[in-house]
């Protein structure tokens, strides 16, 4: 058995389970809002859609009306794309598998952010990489400019990890000239870029930044979900890809899982042929901002005026950090047992210590009205351990 | 990019692909009869479960209920397991890429039959591990005395792959008394055994013998799927494993697809507990029997007197080696092109020449009132080109 799978992140893995307790009030999760999930919608299509077509379980190859409705929603996010780029994955997860199954090879590193999803740090773990680590910050996102130092002094990444827009877990947002210096770099540098954009839907002001795929069609490889948009247990995200990598991805993902049509991809054709993502997206946007907005409030009143945190224009995570005296993992044991709280300790996102007085905090999940109570209860653990 | 994408057998896989041409009368794909699919049951259950269960479409642990119906499901094979053995896969495909994930090592080689299952051997490709092959046979499958000299001679491989039931491609049952050999050789050396049983449930006789997995606990790993019994798109699977392993391979899951439950899991878990399996199976056992019985008829019909098959009590396949001089791989295009039936070649299931003489039939999806047409057209197709 490889080592990988008794190590402190798997432990640290299975204790974030444990936060999914119904008894706190979980700023933990990342998971959306159940409110905010279409079922009715959904419960009406399957009906419909499984009885009245013939092959609806049956053995049937990618479905050509899904990847054009991807096409469709990817020009909503300033994307052109080709049915011929999209490729379906179980879930954003599938899709960051896939690439390191493509794109890592032995003895050649990964280039991540300092904080970073833990879900990819997981699907490196059996390849056991170097992982490089650049600076990020929760207003501006990665540092480019390190990236470019890295680069310059000889690194060649198998590929970079990004995610510019509502960054999981800093909450950031990529700027435009950060994002065209970074697409830059991976054509001057052959760098692929594995650019994970699950919650750019989620964005709550005009801006609406295309992503990094919009700037280069060779390099970036994009992943997409609609776990937070319209449900987790769907477990379906879409990728769209160099025209080169189409086909072995799809046979890596052949291997895995076997490459065709699910219940759960027609269902999601249906409510996108009909219409629904975009009502649906102005509802879940509004919930989420205003679930933002009462958090960020709610922050500013109750921590600690050391304590340094940004309100994030898209996704569902505000980044915290604290003085450096704060240890936010033992923290953590306070919080569920005491305020009956939960977050996520910072060393959760990162490999090293530098994380440790750092936490993240989820506004989707949170009942809206139970925000600033849950919020109040956080400042009152930084206070006791202060 | 790794070169096994680009390799003989992802062409080979391609060109399978097309055999799902829908001017074919195919004996090729191994996809269930979309009669026996139990749709206007799962639409029902689909439209209740997604609309009354509030967390229907949210982030869940794996399913407590579902793991105690697939200790019932495994109970009807006479198999005595626990929930926290049992692991729920994206098909059992996903299974086999989990197990391999968990057990191989490199350097060390993997020991299946002569002809296998080409998931198998797919799956296996980006490890490019070492295959040794035992002599296998329509009539008794694997031969495990083979298998018991090579262990002898100090072969020492990761895993061992086995179909018991219902072969793929061979049609074969493993009798008793080499179960019990093949066990007791796991015991001795050490060696896991994959057991892939996903036909298991589709016996045709009352012989009805136990899987490997009644017959030990701690080297079998089992995989069963729902997909040749209600649905491939349904992409659900379980595996039945030692009981050190589950939590390996629940990270190794994570990592690949995120280890929650699933919709199609949740339909699936309504379907058992409301009892429809018993009689689904029942069903759908009566149908492929006489397909079975017809297709055998025809095939000692049509076929030279020197092809050798023999009559499958379970599974979807029947193995027909010709004489030598036949090519499968060449005349399938004939049989395209000329007589519009499909089969799938020898080659497919073997990575050496030895299977070239050699084709599979699918009786299951081929409508039953064509299956005389099909085999005798396929007599024709060998009388022309004898």
């Amino acid at each position: 058995v490889a080592e990988w799978v008794t190590s402190a992140r798997g432990q640290l893995r299975e204790m974030v389970k444990l936060l999914a307790r119904p008894d706190l009030l979980s700023f933990a999760s990342g998971a959306p809002s159940v409110e905010c999930l279409p079922r009715a919608v959904l419960a009406a299509i399957a009906a419909r859609n499984i009885e009245a077509d013939p092959l609806s379980l049956q053995l049937r190859a990618p479905s050509q009306a899904l990847a054009q409705e991807v096409v469709s929603v990817m020009a909503s996010r300033g994307v052109t794309s080709q049915p011929g780029q999209v490729l379906m994955v179980h879930g954003g997860q599938q899709g960051l598998d896939l690439a390191i199954r493509l794109l890592l090879e032995p003895g050649r590193p990964v280039l991540v952010e300092e904080a970073t999803y833990p879900g990819l740090l997981s699907a490196l773990e059996p390849y056991q990489p170097e992982v490089l680590r650049v600076p990020s910050d929760p207003a501006v996102g990665m540092d480019v400019d390190a990236v470019e130092r890295l680069l310059e002094g000889g690194a060649r990444p198998a590929f970079l990890y990004a995610m510019p827009e509502g960054h999981n877990p800093m909450g950031s947002r990529l700027p435009q000239g950060r994002r065209l210096h970074l697409v830059e770099l991976a054509r001057r540098y052959c760098v692929p870029i594995v650019e994970d954009d699950v919650a750019g839907l989620l964005q709550y002001d005009d801006t609406r930044l295309p992503p990094l795929r919009a700037l280069d069609d060779r390099w970036v490889f994009y992943i997409g979900s609609f776990s937070k948009l319209i449900g987790p247990a769907l477990r379906t995200g879409w990728m769209v890809v160099p025209d080169w990598a189409l086909r072995p991805l799809s046979l890596i993902k052949d291997l895995a899982t076997t490459d065709i049509r699910t219940v759960a991809q027609e269902l999601i054709t249906d409510f996108l042929a009909e219409g629904h993502l975009a009502q649906h997206l102005a509802t879940i946007r509004a919930v989420y901002r205003e679930r933002r907005d009462r958090t960020i409030a709610a922050l500013r009143e109750e921590l600690p005026d050391e304590a340094r945190f940004h309100e994030p224009q898209s996704g569902l995570f505000v980044w915290v950090r604290l003085p450096a005296r704060f240890d936010t993992l033992a923290l953590l044991r306070a919080a569920v047992d005491v305020e009956r709280i939960a977050f996520i300790p910072g060393p959760f996102f990162g490999g090293d210590g530098q994380l440790s007085s750092c936490l993240r905090i989820c506004f989707a999940s949170c009942p809206s009205q139970a925000i600033e109570d849950g919020i109040a209860r956080l400042g009152q653990l930084l206070r006791r351990h202060s």
